[in-house]
């Protein structure tokens, strides 16, 4: 990893353990958190994630080599104002956001130079959220998609690449549109039916005989709601468009089962254990 | 457990595993294993879970004091036809199936006394099968649904009770439609998402960023299609019924997007979140 000092804005789980991650891979720059609310800060300082603790966009981000949003999505425009005063041409930007169109998007409005920004999603996550949950492991053997435009600078490109490798990940190029309607289709449409099954049975019933099934069709349900609403919303069009793929199949197995259709209804069921059984056993995976 | 003959129909996982589990908890008595295909029953017999293996009733159905029926609902009739012309007054019957009306209806069609019948649903289940994956722990410290009729018979009752507390589960009690309603709406309506998530992207593409959130929530799409079937086919109405309320919530989520209501979105996801982890937090589950 080719830079002397990277600084992490945001130090919840996602920042905090990216700071831990590259010390424990042996990054041997300075890492700076940077955050509105310095107590957070300090709490990742304490834990070890970063060397400096900061809520002065001022007094690091020019002497940084890279700067890594790590906070959620709403909070991007007002980021990129901050550091654009502070921008300079070693200066490569980059975030983790869950959509990909939204943060360049927003990059190309407010960035002096938004062909040094280069976007990433790094997949790794837990339920749990604060810089105490942090975990140098977080990474290691997980994708992380990098979505490039075409005039993003090579060394822009490279670096993030770079960054992503050193802690263990696999990195995947993809365009940020082709990113986002992926996503939508198999993450955030899962996260949206883990939400609505709690929902039916919260005015429903059937707690009583909810097992162990229940718990992990609906794991997601229990993310961060702010974190989720934020990502639903910048990627609002795409997931209407799954929801809507979705809903169509709901009608055709509802109609299988209006009229008690056996060859139907188990053909749907085959399809889709061997589909998830092939996705499951792919060593390219 | 108070039996000296146990006659258990079926001996894939389930039928196994309550043979294994039996042994291990000291029942002394002696364990049949009954089933169409004698060669899987030996399979059954070979990993410990029975003493005999047969595929005649005559032979074991008049010296038992109880028969459980493990095997899949469609088989259900077969079987009592099977053993109503071996039926005597100190037999108790039950099964394992995840529907508890169609079980009662078709004892009630087909055993010579019906009111000696006693559905239970013992919650616990893996995506593996057959005898070989059975575990003697499989049933511990899991909830098991027991559906008496008004007239069912209380040595019948009880016999059930014992079985279950005797592996290890806590018994509950609760009419046949109840259950079904409620295992429609935490169980089958959820195993329904599943599948169709695996639909939606076997058709519309993601794989390439699908990570451990779509892999917990489709899990249940890698269970046993052939099963599966039956028992949708079983619990259909109830399951439109889920899938209707699903239906609802989705329709109201998807306009809450397309109006990109923050406020909307976020109170839906705070109010799933809320639910689940009172759910999982609750000292009595």
């Amino acid at each position: 990893m080719d830079a002397k000092q990277i600084t992490i804005v945001g130090t919840g789980l996602l920042g905090a353990s990216l700071g831990l991650a590259l010390k424990a891979r042996g990054f041997d720059g300075r890492i700076i958190g940077l955050g509105r609310r310095l107590v957070t800060v300090e709490r990742a300082k304490a834990a070890g994630a970063v060397d400096v603790a900061t809520d002065q966009p001022d007094r690091c981000v020019p002497q940084s080599d890279l700067v890594v949003l790590a906070l959620p999505l709403s909070g991007f425009a007002t980021v990129f104002r901050q550091i654009a005063p502070h921008d300079h041409d070693q200066l490569v930007i980059s975030d983790v956001g869950s959509t990909k169109l939204e943060p360049v998007t927003t990059a190309r409005k407010y960035l002096p130079q938004p062909n040094r920004f280069c976007g990433a999603h790094p997949m790794a996550g837990k339920e749990c959220s604060g810089p105490e949950a942090a975990d140098a492991e977080l990474f290691v053997g997980k994708p992380c998609i990098i979505t490039p435009e075409t005039d993003t600078a090579d060394e822009a490109v490279q670096m993030v690449e770079s960054l992503w490798r050193t802690v263990g990940m696999s990195v995947l190029r993809m365009p940020a549109q082709e990113h986002d309607r992926c996503t939508a289709l198999t993450s955030h449409l899962p996260h949206a039916a883990a939400v609505l099954l709690v929902q039916v049975a919260a005015q429903h019933g059937g707690w009583d005989v909810a097992s162990t099934g229940f718990t992990s069709t609906t794991r997601l349900a229990s993310s961060n709601p702010p974190m989720r609403t934020d990502i639903m919303l910048a990627n609002r069009r795409p997931l209407i468009e799954a929801i809507d793929a979705f809903s169509h199949s709901l009608t055709a197995l509802r109609k299988a089962l209006d009229h008690a259709d056996e060859a139907a209804i188990r053909r749907i069921l085959e399809t889709s254990k061997t589909a998830r059984d092939n996705w499951l056993n792919d060593p390219n995976r």
